[in-house]
């Protein structure tokens, strides 16, 4: 006897074969008791008596969405700075101008977290209505210690106020204040002394993350942050190899980091290094496209190289205001030619395993009963179309 | 006395000066009567007493949005060739399995009404939830006279089943079916002698379209499609040199198109007897980013002509599967660098334009009363997200 029992649909359990990943079962059923998956497989071999059966309709079932890489708490947007780009503004006036990340910096600063939580939740929200059931938000818009602390217990209540798991990620090493006296290497002191301890004694942080670019934190600055994540019993992500290569690939792999993120200008020996550390390469579309990035992340060698590819909107407002987890299935798919397997394990299997979380991602027994149901003839159209919602059902712990 | 007034809002009438065409009246109002606009200003201006009032929130109000290039109906989709694609399959391997347009012309061909009317519905409520009140829909998939009327009946009952102007193109012209003898000047024998007229007599076509392209009509071919439709009293519109240059946009201007589309490879003097014509642009970035086509149309020699420009979604299944003309305004800005004014005018007043109407696409006294209200900070807001729809409200002639 189950708790739940969804029947009449077709299966995406990701958890197939590796010449067949999508594990499709057709006219299959999903049993849950206690939250967990209890059963999974073709209807007829059900065991009886099943208990409450939801009838999908024909819908398809795949694991519940997971968007591993998001900025989705922050103040204020960029919208009048995107308009003045357009009409010819340098990235220069625009910084004079007061624009740039610091204007969201500054936005998210004077925000109360009331404020902050009020913007950030029609945004999850949105994530939610697309089968999302797992979304990991990062701090680094606040690169004090108050308002870093500030984002992260916004993220926490997020995740209390909604049906929806949150990962938090400390990202105080996002840029370096322009009002830090002292620089980059006086702000890392920061991070490493005060941030991360802080974070990791509060129960705040999930995990630690970095911006490893020239235009934010060298790899000597990004490797102390890891140490100290090390030290706080913390896993590390990294955002690297964005805009240039600085071995970031490497650096990650070397700290067992679970993920790597962006990875446009990343060398193949990094690559290969990520896979054999086990990290995954999370890969974020909306960024190369909003950014007109001419150069796309190396998906042969990553391939070649044996990793787990992730799919991510990296929502945020300077690089990704993307909303839609569903477009990164299309984008990933236009822009960087994944397969429709890749592009839906990347946001199902292989983004749990970038936020480090065997539980789920996969329709398997023992595993978090997270599902998401949608309305479509074949898997394929989850990232054929370019919007549109096809999300019917939502499951978070078997509810 | 209105029948009814919006207020505690912003306006972007769209109506404004050349310098500053999106007309912003902040705290605005407006009032309609008997379906039409009847007032629009500054709300302290309101002369009364004004009748029954909408508080709008704070909200942005535009003219209803018009999408002036679409292809939403049509049977089956092509996600399992856009997957197989993804996976390595040649064009010519996807043709001979049955795939490309002649997939959707075998599909369209076999659907009832019913099932037509039933496949397009949520496209079409797609759109209307984005603010849409004026919808353009194309035949084209039929290609031969039953299939064709069948397509233009669908189109003209989604019109009246749902709170949306819908205008039809017949895009009989839209590729030489491979089985028909005699091939393509026998099929435009076919066009011109039957489908024009009759679809003109049966009143199921506002206008007439053409795809001329080296794989579908050639000049010669469609300028004999574009005189039938002038025996019709049919005005006409083209598919212009979206994959080389046919001298299409000239092709239309001699015609006095009301638009020429896609125009990537249009050459600059097409473009200027096209302004000279008053033939609208109507730019496609759908399929652009579809179709990854590295040639984009010649924004910056389209502003030298004086062009008017739209914004459309192309919505199709082969080549924009787009189901959100908000996002082709954030593609539109991104691909092609349109600036926010002209994205915005592109989806109202010369996406009116475009389609020959003249009673719309502003907010002004006599027009329709047709509104699309927002929750946004600033209408460049509509441009700058990537999916998420802060559409709030829509007014259909007053209603
Ligand atoms: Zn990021
Ligand atoms: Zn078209």
């Amino acid at each position: 006897m189950f708790d739940r029992v969804w029947a009449n649909a077709s299966l995406a359990t990701m958890d197939g074969p590796a010449d067949a990943p999508l594990g499709l079962i057709e006219d299959g059923a999903v049993a849950a008791r206690g939250g967990r998956i209890a059963w999974v497989g073709p209807r007829r071999a059900l065991p009886g008596p099943a208990g409450e059966t939801i009838d999908c309709g024909g819908a398809w079932i795949l694991p519940g969405l997971i968007d591993c890489h998001t900025h989705l708490v922050f103040g204020g947007n960029r919208a009048a700075e995107f308009e003045q780009r357009l009409e010819g503004a340098t990235y220069e006036q625009i910084a004079r101008a007061g624009g740039g990340i610091f204007s969201t910096v500054r936005a998210t600063r004077a925000a109360s977290e009331a404020e902050l939580l009020e913007s950030a939740a029609p945004r999850l929200l949105g994530l939610m209505a697309e089968g999302v059931t797992t979304v990991e938000i990062k701090s680094g818009y606040g690169l004090d210690l108050a308002s870093e602390m500030k984002m992260l217990r916004v993220v926490r209540r997020l995740g209390a106020g909604h049906p929806v798991e949150v990962v938090t990620s400390l990202l105080a090493a996002h840029a370096v204040p322009p009002d830090c006296p002292g620089g980059a290497d006086a702000y890392t002191d920061f991070v490493v002394r005060e941030a991360i301890p802080i974070a990791a004694a509060s129960g705040l942080a999930d995990a630690v993350d970095a911006f490893c670019e020239r235009i934010a934190f060298s790899p000597a600055q990004t490797a102390r942050v890891f140490e100290a994540a090390r030290q706080a019993g913390l896993p590390v992500k990294l955002h690297a190899d964005q805009l240039c290569d600085l071995d970031g690939a490497a650096l990650a792999a070397r700290f067992g980091a679970l993920s790597a993120d962006h990875l446009e200008h990343a060398n193949p020996e990094g690559l290969r290094a990520m896979a054999a550390a086990g990290s995954v390469a999370v890969l974020l579309p909306g960024a190369t496209y909003f950014l007109r990035e001419a150069k796309q992340p190396d998906i042969a060698a990553m391939r070649e190289a044996g990793l787990r590819l992730a799919l991510s909107t990296d929502m945020n407002p300077g690089s990704s205001p993307a909303r839609s987890l569903l477009l990164m299935l299309n984008l990933g798919c236009t822009l960087f030619r994944l397969t429709v397997a890749e592009a839906l394990l990347g946001v199902t299997r292989h983004a749990a395993a970038a936020l480090g979380l065997g539980d789920r991602g996969v329709l398997r027994p023992g595993l978090r009963a997270d599902l998401a149901l949608f309305r479509v003839g074949r898997p394929a159209e989850l990232c054929y179309w370019m919007a549109g919602n096809p999300c019917i059902g939502r499951v978070v712990a078997g509810r």
